[in-house]
């Protein structure tokens, strides 16, 4: 079996799910997948990420990642979707995005993708829930398989215990609150592992 | 490989869910599955359902149909339930049920189950969305793979549109406003199948 | 006491939402609020636009409705928002005006606003619930009291019966298949309503 | 003008949700409401009580707490609903008492009643979110205006940042890791403001 096809697909303006996305990767890439780290593009104007230091840094240290394009989604067998949380729902930069998708949604080609979902956000309860079961909803309407993390590794517990999926706490500095490394890249493992067996399955 | 088994868990109190979940088993058992249909305990008083002839009719007539246990949940590789919704969620009755699981999912028995949801309501936009997402949602902290349809098949188009899941509107008299059978048979199938897929990879 | 200050702000790019919010002024301007009809600003390539006539007729026909801006945010006692459904979610049009608003969040300004949501989708069970539930879950960052319609008149049950707003099944050649006119009055009304004892009590 | 009449609905295992309950009396006794704390009916088994020591605990030294009925939601001007989660959602417990409420919301009697939520789980975002937000999905069903407490107060910060409404994450001890005591309280006084707004514009 041809191994297993990963998009890992984040928006970031000051690093954390920058950072979520990259753990991720070399999770899946010592399971044997092939996988492509890609933001969503930014939408922002110039000037609002000027007015940021963090954000500026972060977006000029990260000009080479490559934007996550509609092809993108028709290569991948699964998607990891990495977010901060906007007032309990993902960025306008990744809806924008996924607002692109219809034509591939119409043609069918988004259906049995394996998806899960991290978010983070400023305070311990601050949407990253909300945020990652916003996502999932969207998912639904692609006819994705959801793979959230649950309670399947002792991980889950010592990292936040977001059963919907990996999620964080990022102080003002940007310092993340958790230690989920772990946690991330078990969530990777099992969304690779579910993404084998419906790939094997449905060849 | 041995046959998928799917538990299809009710909850019904005047027919509608039971007649969906009939429609789930008849084409689960053409797709060769293993199932059991199965009612959530009935928890309201004897008096609230005699004060409803309705209630009372499809209660003694459905007193042979069994009560899910524990057991059964252990047993299946795919859940699919059906319920009405009660102001966007679950019955008490389906809850009461869930609630009592607490020791299979600590020794992770819950984990990897397929799921898929249906459901019914008063109105057309009367919570059938909100009541089968309110399922996922207690379904991740299971573990579970979440099957839902999505538009993956014409038929939703023509059904009502759910990709959480079938769901049908009823009127006064009981009667299903929306043609959902086949809808309703078309997700079994999907579930049985990535159920297949899930439980081949995993042995 | 002086009037209560409506913004009806919308999203719409074939005019299904723009005939709702038009519908909620009406209403509001005989119950005597100050009104202001306000669209999220277009975000979308000018190709996209080009490429769908519906898209571009609309979009010309409506140039000269005022984009929503901070300004009017700030202005309003109550919200009423009206987009159509993007998976289960509101359009990157609104949300990108939306994730504009941390200024006025963090300086109090959007607090104890009266917010209502409407929706629409191209199938019945289409995700017009999740979409404004996903609304309200934004609105609680900001501090706004939540004023949807329930069953608070029997119009809601003759229009659709959606609980968490006036939500509309729209057809391929962008009929909407429900009479909803004046369950979007009501509405208006209803958050009108509230507003000024809001407003009363407030000052 | 009377004062406000505020039930205090919550339902509690082992003692966290009545804390809290208890901590909201306290506040709303000093803003001069009237209050009652209220009981969701047990409905668990006996022996699953007895064989927990710190629910059959607490289940005997709540004893004298009045369960809730349905004269003290029509009763009340507001409600604080205080609960644990179960897999993201409320307990059966909780579920059981809301489906009681058909009459009274026939009736249109649970209209324009001002609500917010309350939540504890074992994990830091172990659905403490979804609880909360699922309760909300209900309350809109009832007519209800949603008062959660958003960042309306700097304790909110503090407290843990959850804006649906205060929510604390309890060890395996029962300990409360987060100290959210004054985030209740400013829960509380801001539910009976907005209520007192209601009220006195209503009549």
């Amino acid at each position: 079996m041809a191994n297993a096809k990963l998009a890992i697909i984040y928006y970031s303006s000051t690093g954390t799910n920058y950072t979520m996305a990259r753990w991720a990767e070399e999770a899946a890439k010592e399971a044997g997948a092939e996988v492509k780290v890609l933001k969503a593009p930014e939408t922002a104007p110039h000037e609002a990420i000027s007015s940021n230091p963090a954000w500026k840094k972060h977006y000029e240290e990260t000009k080479d990642v490559p934007n996550v394009t509609l092809h993108d989604l028709e290569w991948a067998d699964a998607f990891i979707f990495s977010t901060p949380t906007r007032y309990g729902s993902m960025p306008a930069q990744m809806r924008q995005f996924l607002d692109t998708t219809g034509g591939l949604w119409f043609n069918g080609k988004l259906v049995n993708k394996v998806v899960s979902g991290m978010s983070s956000a400023q305070n311990p309860h601050g949407g990253q829930e909300a945020t990652i079961l916003n996502l999932y909803t969207t998912m639904m309407h692609w006819g994705a398989i959801i793979a959230s993390p649950g309670y399947t590794d002792p991980v889950t517990f010592s990292s936040g215990g977001n059963p919907y999926g990996t999620s964080v706490t990022v102080d003002q500095d940007g310092n993340m609150l958790e230690d989920i490394e772990e946690a991330v890249k078990h969530q990777t493992r099992r969304t690779l592992q579910i993404t084998e067996w419906v790939k094997q399955g449905s060849q």
